[in-house]
């Protein structure tokens, strides 16, 4: 929330800042997106924006761009770090170029962090403005405000279907339901997410090669796109060593159970960029909730799911999802063809809620996007 | 299309024609619905749209309300009627108030008139110019369009669904699938046709009322609603006498099949408000392209269909569907509710391509309508 007055031109640095932080969502992960803009007398002295982890953070590369700071206005997106992590304390790099008052538009998630940075530039006699454009930014962040604040990764599921919701015919052919436009969107959202998940039946069925396949250039960013990495849930380990998944760049995880034929099996598969993850499993099903856990502890912050009604539907059951992507094709498939989510509901109550975030036309195509109610 | 120059006046005032024209879409079927301004010197001094069936015509509306109509410009949105019919020709009142242009949308489409109009007119010394809004003057009267150069009635299919394109439960449990806005929005769609077909499993389940619950009020027009007449489908005639459908106000027609056990259910029904019809079919099941050849006979230029997914994929597969109007509204009812269209496709490229001319939030629902592609 803004307590303090702020004036249009704060407003359209702020938002200067946004669009800076948008540039980094596709590299920076798991670090949060952030973008920074240094004024002063009305001119824009710097600016920068998160670069690949290990690099500079949105502050440092907006200072470095800075001939003379001393005095100036920052606007930044996420409140400066305080901790010396990989690359030094923004706070302190601020502090030490005299900065004279900091707009920030949303506290750190990060529990043990949260307010320390603000804090730091407050002992220092610096001004700070906190909340310009807070619910844009932490929009853009909503992925890492999770990662952060749960320990989970954030859960997009993505699904491309006709109007009467079916998503491939009866033999499973499916290529292809939506234009050209939706699938190219799809590749966006791969790019900004740090894992894909499918299960084993789609990779049998379609041998998707599940890879982004934009340059950065075609998203206007400058850093290199962080390639997601592909998780598939095969409980038996049936993946065949030809599947298209590991001819593409990027690391593939095998979710399986622990098993001796899942381990025979692993040893063929020990290449460079195939992992393999064992599950302990009660009903012979890959545990979702531990996979997620595990990917958490890879420092993966976000997964999209592009899977079948089956796998589609346990994320569902399992109350994961944060947000779900639907295409809608402008097609009518029939009723012997498959279901968006294998997902038992026996009584009207017990459907599961959801609230229309966006709704967009993509090329002949109608791209919905949806969050769980609350209570799911 | 225009071929003669118009000046921005001219669109303003057929602007308002069509206007006019949308009053009459609840009054007027089976005749079109067309609206009429009169203008002398940049001031309107008469206008008027169609009133019901046996009243005046537009034009008549306005020239009544007229003082002097001489060397005035007419603006109409359909061509005016050379023949006379339970009204007068409306050509033969304008030639005789002496009008000095006027401006058409769109030439009258029933192939035994089109141009008559036009032409008399023309030789009484009037300057006629032609296609000034002819898109939006056919879009209004696309049913009676369709009804009066095919002689069938046209065909909208309603539907209400969750966003996996399910109608109700296993059970059939479905109230409330959409929200009280989309309910209300029906009302509407309702209003502007001549008869709402459902099938008897519809009426056994839920027992709807089909009627009409607004008002002219509401609807901000003078004239009352012509109330829908509603069709069964009803092969063995097995609706109870209790079912509401009988309740409300209007006309029910069963459509049944002949056989004996019909023809002796039949006579129960002999009410003032129910006409039965009988069918013969090959597969015990009514013939839905004679069902609306004999709904054309009885002057119904529209349906609106609000039934099952067996019904309505029997729509669907007799390519019987000019307008689908699906309401969805955000919620997952799962893989074992029921599906829009019972139509089993085996191949992708058999299935049905539609194409979305309308896109829009009600409440916290979406409506999309669609046309189904050319070549279905």
């Amino acid at each position: 929330m803004v307590s303090e007055t702020v004036s249009t031109f704060d407003c359209e640095m702020m938002s200067k800042a946004i669009q800076l932080a948008q540039k980094a969502i596709y590299s920076c992960p798991p670090n949060p997106a952030v973008g920074c803009v240094i004024c002063r007398e009305g001119e824009i002295i710097g600016e920068g924006y998160t670069r690949p982890t290990g690099n500079n953070h949105a502050e440092i590369e907006a200072l470095m761009n800075c001939s003379n700071p001393k005095g100036a206005d920052v606007y930044v997106t996420l409140e400066p770090c305080s901790h010396i992590g990989r690359t030094g304390a923004c706070t302190k790099a601020l502090i030490k170029a005299q900065v004279k008052r900091v707009f920030i538009s949303m506290i750190d998630p990060n529990p043990l962090v949260s307010g320390k940075g603000i804090q730091a530039l407050k002992d220092a006699g610096i001004d700070v403005v906190l909340g310009l454009m807070e619910e844009t930014a932490r929009s853009i962040n909503r992925k890492f405000i999770k990662f952060i604040t749960e320990g989970k990764p954030w859960v997009t599921v993505k699904i491309a279907a006709s109007i009467d919701g079916r998503t491939a015919m009866e033999s499973g052919e499916s290529k292809w339901i939506t234009s050209s436009g939706s699938r190219a969107d799809v590749q966006k959202i791969r790019a900004s997410h740090s894992a894909i998940i499918t299960g084993i039946k789609t990779i049998l069925m379609d041998d998707p090669s599940l890879d982004v396949r934009i340059d950065p250039e075609d998203l206007q960013v400058s850093d290199p796109i962080k390639k997601p990495c592909k998780v598939v849930v095969d409980s038996n380990f049936s993946i065949p060593n030809s599947a298209k998944i590991f001819k593409t760049e990027g690391e593939v995880i095998i979710a399986t159970l622990r098993g001796k034929q899942q381990m025979e099996k692993s040893k063929i598969f020990s290449k460079n960029n195939v992992k393999v993850l064992f599950f302990d499993s009660s009903n012979d099903q890959v545990p979702i909730h531990d996979l997620l856990d595990e990917l958490a502890k890879l420092k993966i912050s976000s997964v999209l799911v592009e899977a079948g009604a089956t796998l589609t539907g346990s994320f569902v059951a399992g109350s994961l999802i944060d947000e779900l992507v639907c295409y809608f094709a402008p097609k009518i498939f029939g009723d012997s063809a498959l279901p968006m989510f294998k997902l038992p509901i026996k009584n009207i109550d017990s459907h599961l809620a959801l609230s229309l975030k966006e709704l967009r036309h993509i090329g002949s195509d109608i791209r919905m996007t949806f969050a769980p109610d609350k209570d799911y």
